[in-house]
């Protein structure tokens, strides 16, 4: 998928959600339990309910490989079930020298190799340029490079200060920028305060922003969405527990669909008042 | 395997060679195409031939991955296949937040999750704290943590100076010893220069260090053997192309014992010379 024809989808859906299938086999409804692959079919049903507010569907790895091969049936199965215009998103922070990332990148965008084909991979930064671009070397497939993470570690070594007078997080931003452009290089931004984003879009004013972090995680996204769009939208903003484990019963989806919506709805708002007209 | 069982193995092979099975289909000998699973062949010869001489196995998961769930079944055959006595390393780089974090940690070491168990697995470190200790968290484990890398592209980030007038990869060492000891922590060093390796061992002097790059990669066995040999060895040398791929014929195996054993034979003396009596 393009950069014009995601935001083609994001205006036609009124939405920059993205839908992260964090699917958890202890945490979702016990009657799904009996199904013959339970991941899957809470999966299948969470999209149903959530693809007319959803423009991104982002299943993080580590939920299926923590069951081996069973697991990657499952992935493989969801990433079918994903309607086509939605945005896919491998969660899997993956990063290796040279030719080995050239098998991460098969991995995640060759179905024909391990049966999977993503729109885009999440990727660490710290192994430098040769591990980041043979993933870039996909034609039409995405890098969201880790930039500023929003857990409680990212302070240990994404915020340290560089004689660049840079924090690291602003150097990954800055150095990316060589290996690829807006069209196939977009960023983990974690930030959720107005000044943050502000001075991160002075940097990268073209790319496309995954935002964690709204939603169970706190964060506004208000104030996200106000210093964070741009003339194309720029943002994909991921909301994981608080729309699929919004309920743990029977009515799990029908749930999950209302708060989509919800969320759905404050986004239209913020893209009136905020996309440049 | 605890670090004093790793010891006791070092002492009665005379050997610190970890060999890396980056197993590549299109490089493994034609004749084993037509076996049921001709990675899982290759690796199980591989090991036969090899085991006398080396003391670690490290399966980068990034060959196995590519091939999605049939490629993970390669991997646990391979995983179950290792003799008992050696040390295994799933060279995964992984990394995410805590809980997804602690997931990874199922998929690597956790059998009944997974159907996989090694005894150590590769962690990448932006993500900070919250993404290495859930790894720690798992008994008898361990975590080897990217500090500083063989490739062209470890300089974009990892050679960073920071305020502290530490470079990047300095900060990784320093930082990470808050989190878990030399009993549960070692750390891949991609040092082949004498200064270098002085300097990471006086920052890190207890730690096992995982060093990739002696072989095809070019690379030092002797320096990194006389500054980074400690009293108890602290060094696994990992040695991937230039054993398991010695020749592409149907001697494969037995080239690659040669190959094996002439590290081990180097490894021997280096051993008699350097360690401390």
């Amino acid at each position: 998928m393009t950069k014009s024809q995601l935001f083609e989808q994001i205006l036609q859906k009124q939405s920059y959600l993205c839908v992260g299938l964090d699917t958890d086999i202890q945490k979702i409804p016990k009657h799904l339990l009996q199904t013959e692959d339970p991941i899957f079919e809470f999966n299948k049903q969470i999209i149903d309910a959530t693809k007319q507010f959803a423009v991104a569907y982002k299943p993080n790895i580590a939920f299926y490989e923590a069951f081996g091969a069973k697991g990657w049936e499952s992935l493989q199965k969801t990433l079918e079930y994903i309607p086509e215009d939605c945005f896919t998103i491998a969660d899997a922070k993956r990063g290796d020298i040279g030719n080995t990332s050239g098998l991460y990148a098969r991995a995640f965008f060759d179905k024909k190799s391990s049966g999977l084909e993503f729109d885009s991979v999440t990727v660490a930064p710290y192994m430098g340029e040769d591990s980041v671009t043979p993933f870039l070397d996909f034609e039409g497939k995405w890098v969201i490079l880790l930039a500023l993470t929003s857990n409680a570690g990212s302070k240990d070594f994404q915020n340290l200060v560089t004689t660049n007078e840079k924090q690291l997080f602003e150097e990954v931003l800055t150095k990316s920028q060589e290996w690829g452009n807006s069209e196939q290089l977009m960023y983990v931004v974690g930030a959720t305060k107005a000044d943050m984003l502000q001075s991160i879009r002075k940097i990268v004013p073209e790319h496309f922003l995954l935002v964690p972090g709204v939603g169970a995680q706190g964060g506004s996204l208000e104030e996200v969405s106000k210093y964070g769009i741009n003339s194309h939208c720029g943002l994909l903003v991921n909301s994981s527990r608080a729309i699929i484990y919004a309920s743990s019963g029977e009515d799990f989806a029908e749930k999950a669909a209302f708060e989509a919506k919800k969320v759905q709805l404050e986004m239209q708002q913020y893209l009136t008042t905020y996309l440049p007209h």
